[in-house]
């Protein structure tokens, strides 16, 4: 998942014209719940969705969009979804500004000299040749450097040294991110050189936490890095000392317009084919590890739970539709092209959901649905209970790239997995295989084949009343 | 610590020509005892030793041998032991052969494109410009590459997968290692380009560990670099799929002979001060982190010992000589010019151990005494219990730097700590301040002053029983 999405709450849909005026609110059928049983069962012990993530991290590796990787990720999902017998496979082009990752290093030069362990920041901006050397200057938070005076920081790098609270649903990391967002902009108005963030994760090893740098107002004018937990400790002690100077040298390029792909495929519904149920992941990865958590999981766990529905003697009512976006890490960029390449047909989405919250159980089941369908909500709770689902509220995000759908009025769930280690590894070169439980994989997969099954066999409308912009 | 230490088995002492014929057997008098308890309850909530960790990861950070970082630590020390009150503070020249880490970067380049989180082992040689280009060949472990034929690896980088077992005791490491110090020169036998380990290290993170090749038949002609284990186990699996291409560039440098210090300080003994207890740590660490638990944590702990036995209202009838010897990580040199320096009053070293073994608490003692002194021993061990420290064999090591001191006869003990977990950060870039845990340190302080100050207390001798060369 990008930085971004946990840090806003999610904002109201906006009126959804396409929503019919009165519809028949969903129901689930008695028949479909005894199936889902048998279906959650098959799924806790098949191993599907962890050689799909085995393969995708050993075959193709880091698949930063517009890169090689990236490419060779489309072509493996599209032969992967035909593998597990997936219909209309297709892929939609998407456009996504590039960034390529350089050289990255940095250094403590006194007043006791030390290597630093750094990654550039998702458009951070290059240093020049030779790198940055200035003094750095300590925040403890994003609200602290934005109370500094203009010109304050002239000459020197701002260090944002906020800890991100280990928490199980991720609201640690919603509430740090915006250090990494739109610190750049704002080192950049108080006169800084450069930025410095504490990495906005939990664990305490040398790696530095990449992501994303809010690129609305324009691509950040500084070099932006963060360092791990473990030299920000580091910095934070030689400053009690006295001044702390730095060299910072980052070379990331921009190649420009890249493109990526959208990868969609379906199991055709029997009776309502038009009616999309939407099961969905994020193919792209940061490049430092091999996006095995974030978010070769999801892609796993939702290509799993296709193939075994796809198994099923009976194709279920409604198609069910698996959706493996582009560009998530660079700004959702592959949501935001699907909603607007599927704009004509998003009345007929009738629910969704995204995986991208690593490879941890889901522990709760929230929605976000209108008043009548509460019924239907609570009959596939129950029917995910037995896998350890809990209840959760109903004003669920359904996931980063659900985002644009659910603005847009599209009803969504949230499958929340635990994520209370996600950002041990997350956006780091940690992301890789031996992070996944195949065990807790498979509860994970049990749990979105019970709910895209339950969804796409069930009748009627989940779609929330449009709430009035603010 | 070193490599190669662990995983020799102690060799016999070769006879002590400076031991006298006899001797009375030692003995510790009750009234030592008493002031131990007092001593061990103090040092477990003295905030000495933590403090040294934290100022010399802070102040100096890296200090590998010949260089800067290793100066600042040797000055860093001198004023230390004064800090404590420690006598006669004086250094001694050590003279060490030069490795510098240079750059270090490795990729997969077929079949899937990515990086590889390498580092250099300590005297590997550099690649030529533009770096090493070949194909990988797996062995699973050190007797494999040894059993392949000459020149059946022409042109090709050897790549040994072996893993390291997590042991309290550090026996896993001891297994593992040879793979790293005998390795290089093995590969360059069957005609290989280079070599590739799996880290010797336990856990799964994108941090690969660097440690010594043996320099004894020369240094090392081959490029030879560690990779992380979650970059060994992709590979294996890369191997899988067919032939994989790597590029590995490394670029060390030899500066030639340098010079480290050997760092001493003194309680000089109320009574008998010829006689010497010594306590030892290493002030060297490895260049990747800043040597918290290898050795900083040593430090710490033989120094706060100290200082806690020289506030006692009576010093030691003893001399209780700290010794923070240089260059232990490339291959126990400053041990090697003590016990040269010294070879004229080894006989008046009654008794020795070193702290290397991280922050861990201590769980056992063991010794290498005479028959005659078991009784000593067990007294010691007796009034160790209090801590949760068990009693162990009589056949220790006494620590890597107290090789070359107990083959020369010198009687040594292993305060051995629980090292379970010591070779997740041991020679990685993770070997941070964060890692030690305060309260086990100040238990492992405890420990060493109480057997500091009960050794010096005591009357007689420990010195076993020279053994005949095999």
């Amino acid at each position: 998942m990008a930085g971004g999405a946990l840090a806003q709450q999610p904002a109201p849909p906006a009126p959804a014209p396409q929503a019919p005026a009165a519809v028949e609110p969903a129901s689930i059928p008695e028949s479909a719940i005894a199936i889902a049983r048998q279906l959650q069962q098959k799924a806790l012990t098949d191993p599907t969705s962890y050689a799909l993530v085995e393969s995708l991290t050993t075959r193709v590796g880091p698949r930063l969009p517009g890169t090689p990787g990236d490419r060779a990720a489309v072509a493996w999902a599209v032969q992967a979804m035909k593998d597990i017998g997936l219909k209309n496979v297709r892929t939609e082009e998407v456009p996504v500004v590039g960034w390529l990752r350089g050289g990255e290093k940095a250094e403590v030069l006194a007043p006791a000299p030390q290597p630093l362990v750094v990654t550039a920041l998702g458009y951070s901006a290059a240093t020049p040749p030779g790198g940055i050397t200035a003094e750095i200057v300590q925040f403890d938070s994003f609200a602290d450097l934005r109370a500094a005076l203009p010109g304050s920081l002239e000459g020197k790098i701002a260090f944002i040294s906020g800890r991100t609270v280990r928490t199980q649903d991720g609201a640690g990391y919603g509430a740090a991110v915006v250090a990494r967002s739109r610190g750049p902009a704002e080192a950049a108005k108080k006169g800084a050189v450069g930025l410095i963030i504490r990495s906005i994760g939990t664990e305490s090893h040398r790696l530095a936490h990449t992501g994303m740098v809010s690129i609305e107002g324009g691509l950040p004018p500084l070099p932006a890095a963060a360092v791990s937990n473990p030299d920000a400790d580091q910095l934070e002690r030689l400053l009690k000392l006295g001044p702390v100077r730095i060299r910072l040298e980052l070379t990331p390029t921009l190649p420009g317009q890249v493109t990526s792909h959208n990868v969609i495929g379906e199991i055709p519904g029997r009776e309502a084919p038009e009616e999309i149920v939407l099961l969905g992941a994020h193919l792209d990865s940061w490049d430092l590890g091999t996006g095995a958590i974030d978010d070769g999981a999801g892609v796993g766990i939702v290509m799993g739970a296709a193939k075994l529905i796809g198994e099923l003697p009976q194709k279920p009512r409604r198609t069910l539709r698996i959706v493996l976006f582009a560009a998530e890490e660079v700004g959702l960029v592959g949501a935001k092209a699907y909603a607007e390449a599927h704009k004509a047909e998003l009345a007929n989405h009738v629910v969704g959901t995204e995986a991208d919250f690593g490879a941890g159980p889901v522990y709760r089941f929230a929605t976000f649905f209108s008043p009548e369908a509460k019924a239907a909500g609570e009959a596939i709770q129950a029917a995910l209970a037995p896998i350890g689902v809990l209840p959760g509220p109903n004003n669920a995000s359904g996931g980063p790239d659900m985002g644009p759908l659910r603005r847009l009025g599209v009803p969504v769930v949230s499958l929340a997995q635990d994520g209370s280690d996600y950002f041990d590894v997350h956006h780091t070169p940690d992301d890789t295989l031996d992070k996944v439980d195949p065990k807790k994989l498979a509860q994970s997969t049990a749990a979105f084949a019970t709910f895209g099954w339950l969804a796409a066999e069930g009748r009627g409308s989940f779609r929330p009343t449009p709430l009035q912009p603010e």
